[in-house]
């Protein structure tokens, strides 16, 4: 047994592309470190910890490591168990500390959004409560570029690029054939924040290019504009391509659409209506009297390695990395920020924000990056997410024709505690 | 005016990744043999013939013809208008031969499935009986991939390696969330042919691996059968990972769901399916009580070069090429075809086939190609599909870090004809 402290690394929520890249940045800069003994990996995040399924990932091959960069999702496991206030979830905050203690963890690195945040900074006060000597660090993670403090989020610029190739390429799909199939909205993820709807912009370079009309949550929508915005781009075109953000909110701010996780009462028959794009497909097609199609990329969008950003992959890493680094020097409580330099040249380098500050941030497509209808984007936004899609992610492919994701082995570590959950 | 006689070339139906690929190769090798005057582009397939809107393709500059191979969609343009029997859409048949005759077009290239075949055949036919000098060649195209005659289509290996790295990708996305998103569905195009599904089993290497299901409408489905499938894979991996072809069948033929909005027919008659994976996700949530989520690629699944089949573009050109050698060498009313040549090592030369043959076949995947449970693919389809996604499509990537496609510029030929339609 290595008598040097022990680092755990955990991922949260939603995948990305390139969390697993924030992930090689913690574990080869801990083991280049030669401070820590074992780094551990918290099978599906915090639910690894509370119950104890550890892995020893510095037993893991090297390639293996190595080859996070180039395997989108979350290869340690991730999980959405929400820890809520250190009153509420005392027995759970407990827990993860008596699994650090019983493992001699006295690093924890943690990827994700806010609430993960908020997870490390309580766990951090309540080590620091009983004594315990630990340093919690955070490294920003989501698609949804939600975070405050930090310029954009790992995760963002590989969905940006890849959705807005998206619009492109099914813009030329209506281009081709809008004779018959006139209109086709694409939905993509953002249920607060438009930043993913925003982002496929940059593909309309033209007034001919797709996108036509890109409807964020941050500017209101209503069913009236949606049809008059339609019929303009018709007037002009002859076809429509919509993007639409899932998250669509009326001048109120309530979802014009409900949630799609439930679903009609008659068994085998008309299933509700749930996604944005389904109901702005119905009241196209029956306002504007033009075929209406679809496409919901779904999970794919945030896991699309195939075409992910260089700089995404690069930054990513370098979030892993500064997070060890700044540990090691003595930081603790903090997320690693990414920021931008000013000047002509995009440069970004890191910064540090407080976890407790992330925590209750939030951060939303700002009106200037909106165009006056509200249905568009300008080129301060343009000029915002450019740098951010430079580059293509290197991928391995193998004889199938296929890309190469690694898997972890898992050699699960002994477990010193009784069960919980 | 070139006293040579002209060739058209046409492209019909929905869009692939690669049907521009063949165009270049019906133009450029028209360009080179010296034996035609203008290449002329139909705008929007056999409506622009009818309409004769007709543009210069040669007078485009070389670059933006050579760049068909790096655009997806139909850059000169597709549609869905279908021409019954000779008899019944006598007036567009003969139209067609007008506008022909007033251009001088004595060779007429068209890249489409099986209706598009069908026409070229009767155009084909009356010409002949009007004494009227007309070469028609076919040029196989459908990301369905279920034409007779041919080994395989140009655009299904497109659309086969892109269906089956997203398979890849989101299954990773499934498997890092899967203990609160158990269940991700991934919707593909195939409304009677399930090759594309099928072509997502090739990513399925290990047990492990996504697809856990691939569900193609040449297996009988039921709900009962999904939801014991779906248990099944539950049981062993706790999450479960399904592609679902959009043309799922019962056991009577009939389909298992049929959009009911008001374009539930395209203008070929076709029923418009959408919302499988809708369903599925019902059932499953209901039957089994796990959260299900699903991914509908839409047209982004035809159109994406980003990672399109190089083997796929060299194939689409090298039959756009064949139909213009074949027509100078006196061919007359075939189709291109594919053919896959004896051997261990993939090897892909071409044939001819009848139009009238190809306008009436089918190929839908062969019972070998799916294993006993109807449920997943065999060794068999593998082996068919694995040398057709080899190669990555070569893109250029602009200042946005996004890929460049052509668009031609239309010089119009002048109209001959009075107006139609």
């Amino acid at each position: 047994m290595n008598s040097k402290p022990n680092a755990i690394v955990a991922q949260s929520g939603g995948p990305t592309a390139v969390i697993n890249s924030s992930a090689c940045g913690v574990i080869q800069e801990a083991m280049k470190s030669g401070k820590t003994g074992q780094v551990i990996g918290a099978t599906n995040g915090i639910l690894g910890v509370l119950k104890e399924e550890l892995f020893d990932i510095s037993a893991e091959k090297s390639e293996t490591i190595e080859a996070l960069k180039q395997t989108p999702a979350a290869a340690i496991g991730s999980c959405r168990h929400k820890l809520k206030s250190l009153e509420d979830s005392k027995a759970d905050f407990e827990r993860i500390l008596d699994v650090f203690k019983a493992h001699n963890i006295r690093y924890f690195f943690y990827a994700g959004g806010n609430d993960s945040m908020d997870t490390a900074d309580k766990v951090n006060k309540l080590a620091a409560d009983a004594g315990y000597e630990l340093v919690c660090m955070g490294i920003p993670k989501t698609v949804d570029n939600d975070l405050a403090f930090t310029d954009h989020c790992p995760g963002y610029p590989s969905v940006a690029k890849y959705v807005a190739t998206c619009a492109m390429e099914a813009g030329r799909d209506t281009e081709a054939l809008y004779t018959t199939d006139t209109c086709t909205i694409l939905e993509v993820m953002g249920r607060n924040a438009g930043w993913i709807a925003a982002a496929t912009g940059l593909a309309a370079r033209c007034p001919e290019d797709a996108p036509h009309l890109v409807y964020m949550p941050e500017a209101a929508f209503s069913f009236d504009k949606l049809v008059g915005d339609v019929k303009e781009v018709l007037k002009e075109l002859g076809r429509v391509f919509i993007v639409a953000g899932e998250g669509l909110k009326d001048k109120d701010g309530n979802y014009v659409t409900a949630d799609t996780g439930t679903f009609s009462k008659d068994s085998f028959g008309h299933v509700q209506l749930g996604g944005v794009a389904d109901m702005l497909k119905v009241v196209i097609e029956k306002e504007v009297g033009i075929k209406t199609r679809f496409n919901k990329l779904g999970t794919n969008q945030r896991s699309a390695m195939h075409f992910a950003s260089l700089t995404d992959i690069n930054e990513a890493y370098m979030c892993g990395q500064t997070a060890v680094r700044c540990a090691m020097e003595g930081e603790n409580g903090k997320m690693v920020t990414l920021v931008r330099e000013k000047g002509p040249e995009y440069k970004c380098t890191t910064g540090l924000a407080e976890l407790r500050d992330v925590a209750n941030g939030e951060k939303k497509v700002p009106a200037e990056y909106i165009n006056d209808k509200g249905n568009h984007i300008t080129d301060a936004m343009r000029d915002y997410v450019r740098p951010l899609v430079q580059g293509e992610a290197p991928i391995t492919i193998d004889k199938d024709g296929l890309p190469v994701f690694m898997r972890f082995e898992r050699k699960p570590l002994e477990k010193k505690l009784a069960k919980y959950m």
